[in-house]
């Protein structure tokens, strides 16, 4: 086991950098920080590279560091945890692990959740977390999504990242093209004159895209898909929660092969 | 038009105040902040008690400040706005309301949907939110619910609170008691041998209860319910997003009387 004291250590350095998203692409690494996450990341993927502790947690999760091999284990002084720790209140567990490389084709059937440019790292972590939950087949980010292995990403996430299947095509229109050989490509909407989400029948391997945000889907991929999509709602507010109407689609889109 | 300079104005302590519950509790009124959430006040509640307002955002905002009775402006100084704030990045205006006295017994019909000890203000908002954009009858609170004019509650909820039915009975299972005799009470569960959503029919007077985030729904709400629900999943995450789980809740409950 190694022990560091010095802030200033530069594998220290290494992992403050992991930080910008710029660092993460470069080197390919990543960190996730607290418990939960370390046993999602190690149920699905196995030991990270390196485990950076404080002193009270590893009093606190015996077991839990018992489980890890001796050599990736690194125990460091609160001051330098806190440089490190994105957290306002750190359990005091940081996993250092190796970025996946997503597949950037779809397989040759399936039902995908298509998300464009969605850009909030809390929104893109929490829909991840329900389309695992409720077992949608393939997630596809478009380029400019907030980085999956942003720690906030990766925190509302709830580890989910690590159990999704997803895809990154460097070109999201051939992506969401080829999902049309399988099934209907429905884009959601905010407007009307859009099918209203339960009154059709989605079908096993039909597709839906969510947008950004505040702007919603581009045109260029609105006019890809075959149907555009509301919520159908009161009218009484203006809209609905990101992460709500994102759970809402999820929900429906599931239906169809999860025999609801 | 009144102006206050004055951090120690008496009038301004008295705003600063309601951001405590008991000082709102007592005084029956409580602040919203920003554009969004006054107009939202105005378009359900009519004009709020005072308007207090930057010069930036008086001339940012002239068309709203032009439809307000000059009697319920305050202009006061940038030093003044940031001690009321309670936001990060504050958009200069706040408004003084008088609070709803909701009504403690259910009407003689509908669907409701129970919140009980739903204690994180952001969640509590936007289940909020979402019910009053679905179109759900009633909203019922535990007493021991986040408070509904927390400045955090009223954020979330994007001024729906004002769109909304809600009803705070002090009896709360006297409540879902009344509400057994229209149409099923659900609870909903996170253990197995539930009913599970998407499998069974929801009639148009059914009501459903949401617990606490981490505690669920206690043990005497549960009993009275005719049935236990879960959202089906996975198994490959722990458990949904509070927000995307009620969302899910919500939507099935209200296809009952929408058509859908």
């Amino acid at each position: 086991m190694k022990v560091i004291t010095s802030r200033n250590n530069e594998r220290i350095k290494d992992v403050v950098r992991l930080r910008d998203r710029k660092a993460r692409t470069e080197s390919g690494l990543f960190f996730i920080e607290g418990i939960h996450l370390a046993e999602e990341y190690i149920r699905h993927c196995g030991f990270p590279l390196e485990v950076y502790f404080t002193e009270k947690a590893y009093n606190s999760y015996r077991d839990f560091f018992a489980s890890l091999p001796e050599d990736i284990l690194c125990s460091v002084s609160d001051s330098v945890f806190e440089k490190i720790s994105t957290e306002s209140s750190p359990q005091g567990v940081i996993c250092v692990c190796k970025a996946c490389s997503f597949p950037q084709s779809l397989p040759e059937k399936g039902s995908f959740l298509f998300l464009e440019s969605v850009r909030d790292t809390g929104n893109l972590g929490t829909i991840i977390r329900t389309a695992v939950s409720l077992g949608v087949e393939g997630i596809v980010l478009s380029p400019d999504c907030a980085d999956i292995y942003n720690p906030k990403t990766l925190r509302a996430s709830m580890g989910a990242v690590f159990a999704a299947d997803i895809f990154m095509p460097a070109e999201f229109s051939a992506a969401v093209t080829s999902a049309k050989k399988y099934g209907k490509v429905y884009a959601t909407a905010l407007y009307d004159n859009s099918l209203e989400l339960g009154k059709f029948k989605v079908c096993k391997n039909d597709s839906f895209i969510i947008g950004n945000e505040g702007q919603g889907i581009t045109e260029e991929i609105r006019s890809l898909a075959d149907n555009t999509v509301i919520i159908p709602m009161t009218g009484k507010t203006e809209s609905l929660n990101a992460a709500a109407a994102a759970a809402i689609i999820i929900w429906e889109m599931t239906r169809s092969y999860n025999g609801r």
